[in-house]
């Protein structure tokens, strides 16, 4: 079965956008009355038909609905920053998508060695998971943030550090509390800067280990992620 | 520090292979006195001196020893279909270096569409990750084996067949007993055929679930890998 992407999906009024258009018709050669399924991005899992087979605006009607489909039972943000080496955190955000990941920062720090991301393209690597796991629930990507405003964020979460400077720390195991809402800071290859990490714990954050190996940044985000759905399907 | 990497290591006769050697001498430009770090892949992990900058031979004397470096408290071999895409296996293997792993054995399975595979290449993926993460046990790879050949292997260990076919499974979480030797099989895109799945079942090996997302190949094997390493922790 094809699943498709409609973000604005209006249910009076269905259609796919172009470019899912242009794929079930140009691309799968999708007829009249073929069966689709659909995925809003919001929780909404759709099967339908295939109305008129438009190249420009596919028309389906829907056939059933199921609401929050895999809702999960927590809210993880992970803020990272990017990788010298894109590909990586491309990587990384493909993963987090399959496993389980609701909003994605990068952030911009004092040793960060890439400035700057295309939105757009991590963005469509986050679409493209979200499909090929048959997510209902799209993954929110934020633009390019400094840590410094990132940090100053005041809301109801758990909010951890993983740095790598000596320093206590307690594991995630330790710290999480199950089903709430996450906020885990990942730094650069070089690490966060001694001054990002005092303000960071005099900010609320907690600074947390991932275990004894030396991880690279896409690999300490994706523990973190793998660590915080572990503990909340206990 | 730099740190290379010395199989053959022989430590009354202490020099870097061709590829270190030159890597050494004619890449980093390292010279007599300098100081560096060596691992062995079996466990070594020590400090030493050039004694003499040959970019064919470099001779190095030991300053200290430390057996047993990062030992880990089990042994876990997984056993994944090599992806479509190598690129997808490749990334595997370095995430699974990072985060701890034994013994890697690429398996052909009957809907295995990637049947060969560059053991060169991929074991090069290895010892980079394994440098870079600084781990003193190099995994193992072995050649690629049919599955078939692979199930029939009788070892204590704990064997679990991850499958995404409709049974009965438990979670590794159910399953393991920790500190002990682990034996995962992961299949290919298309899953394993039920004839695969009759045959490991009747072999010992039990059903397993790594969650409700779905996963590809290799990120099933990476949760895999996170899961058992982090039940060994606790």
């Amino acid at each position: 079965m094809y699943l498709f992407y409609a973000p604005e999906l209006d249910t009076n009024d269905c259609f796919l956008n172009e470019e899912e258009s242009r794929h079930c018709v140009k691309v799968l050669r999708l007829q009249k009355d073929d069966l689709i399924e659909i995925i809003d991005g919001k929780g909404s899992f759709y099967r339908a038909k295939i109305v008129s087979p438009d190249a420009k605006k596919a028309r389906f009607s829907i056939l059933q609905t199921q609401q929050d489909f895999g809702k999960r039972n927590h809210y993880l943000h992970i803020a990272v920053a990017p990788t010298k080496n894109i590909e990586r955190l491309e990587w990384f955000i493909e993963k987090a998508t399959e496993i389980g990941i609701d909003e994605i920062t990068p952030i911009l720090c004092q040793h960060s060695e890439r400035k700057i991301v295309n939105h757009e393209r991590l963005n469509k690597v986050i679409t493209s998971a979200t499909k090929q796991s048959v997510k209902a629930y799209h993954p929110k990507l934020n633009q390019l943030t400094a840590l410094s405003s990132l940090i100053k964020i005041q809301t109801e979460v758990q909010k951890w550090i993983a740095h790598c400077a000596d320093a206590e720390k307690v594991s995630i195991k330790e710290a999480l509390a199950p089903q709430k809402k996450y906020l885990i800071l990942i730094g650069p290859e070089g690490d966060f800067s001694p001054q990002e990490i005092a303000v960071a714990l005099k900010s609320g954050f907690q600074a947390i280990t991932l275990g004894t190996s030396r991880l690279r940044t896409e690999t300490a985000a994706l523990e973190a992620c793998f660590e915080v759905n572990f503990l909340n399907r206990l």
